[in-house]
């Protein structure tokens, strides 16, 4: 495999426990504070239970729309771990036993090894293998299908590859200004930074049970110049008293 | 408004700061453990960022595909808020002020309140409220969209508003077998749970690094009887030793 350059990514979180409540969803933010850092842009999240066809469109949507899509969840060996199904259907592949896992596998598990385990193995056909720097078990990685499991220990793992194998075309930059003034008296002031500075994406936050402040202003963007001009303008505008800090 | 019986429903979570890792999703979990109880299937979940065109279209997307959508984020008064004016776009309205927010806004903010303020007060053309019964802001429903605020402890005041009017046709019942032993070797077991109970969703979650028990096996239905046969069975299939408790 070769490392990749790519602009953003999608995030495929699969798994009916989530959606009933049963667990809460830890995966994500885990994977945007890692992308973040390596300037790519998580550009959207699904949720989705277990069901094949659900998947496989959601997939194929997904794989056609964004640079990479990273898949969370469904790949144990179980009925209910369908994602390297739906990943081999939606490219009209078959999921075959990849033989480096297979191997990794039988070694793990020695005698105790049954198909069941071997299960775990599969991969849509054709699917590359990314490395861990640590040694961690190999991401399976179908075209711009990055498959992760879910359980968030294991998953947490796997935020090494991507480190190693995934980055932006540049970092993201990001300057907070915090307030002590609440959104609707900022309004002005935010609106008149949007205007000025179209390339930079800007956010306001408000605080509602917080005693250090009321909003938080964010100026995020690839260009450090443009974001720490926005934000030092943005800064001088404020009226006396109103600064709380930069971050 | 009168009280609604829906079968299932979607959440579109709108924010770029939980896609840029800034903050993490908090809602989402509140909202699948309070439409649960109700018997409410929650089928799906988007997190999108803060864009018109995106959030435009996967309203009219959800909205058509389930009975009732919950948005969450994108309703306070800045030039990111955007979510109202998606939801007016989706279906062809426009945005406009709603009186009784209005009042109500006029009323908390007193002589303070400006222009900013009062846009927290705008609806798609021909939106109802939901009033809550613990007299918490009313929230803005247009057709099956219901618009939540995306400040977490301003989310969780809006659940008892979902609670008074929303229902499922029956509640869901759910069991769950924990044991001793890991997925590979309860594959058959649960494989011959799921083709004997094709009505009860079985699901398999495994525990890597928990002492107490290796596989928690889930069996959910609306028909408690079905539930109930179907996780009795599974029990009575374990090996001796196997089963540490049924819940």
């Amino acid at each position: 495999m070769e490392p990749l350059v790519v602009e953003h990514a999608a995030a495929l979180i699969v798994g009916n426990e989530l959606l009933s409540g049963k667990v809460a969803e830890a995966n994500l933010v885990e994977l945007a504070r890692t992308l973040r850092p390596l300037g790519v842009e998580l550009a959207r999240a699904s949720l989705l239970p277990d069901e094949l066809r659900v998947l496989t469109r959601e997939i194929q949507t997904l794989s056609r729309d964004y640079s990479l899509v990273f898949t969370s969840g469904g790949v144990g060996p179980t009925h209910d771990d369908i994602t390297i199904d739906a990943v081999a259907a939606a490219f009209g592949v078959r999921s075959v036993e990849h033989p480096t896992l297979a191997e990794l596998i039988r070694r793990a598990y020695g005698e105790r090894c049954t198909p069941a385990h071997l299960r775990m193995a599969l991969v849509p056909e054709g699917a590359e293998l990314a490395l861990s720097p640590s040694g961690a078990w190999p991401t399976p990685v179908f075209r711009n299908v990055w498959m992760l499991p879910g359980v968030p220990e294991v998953f947490r793992e796997k935020l090494d590859t991507i480190r190693a194998w995934v980055r932006g075309p540049s970092p993201f930059v990001s300057l907070a200004v915090y307030t002590k003034l609440d959104e609707p008296s900022l309004k002005v002031l935010i609106d008149q930074s949007v205007e000025t500075h179209p390339d930079v994406d800007v956010g306001s936050y408000p605080r509602w049970f917080e005693p250090s402040y009321k909003t938080k202003v964010t100026f995020d963007a690839r260009d450090r110049a443009a974001v720490e001009r926005a934000a030092r303008e943005f800064v001088a505008s404020l009226p006396e008293g109103a600064l709380v800090r930069v971050e």
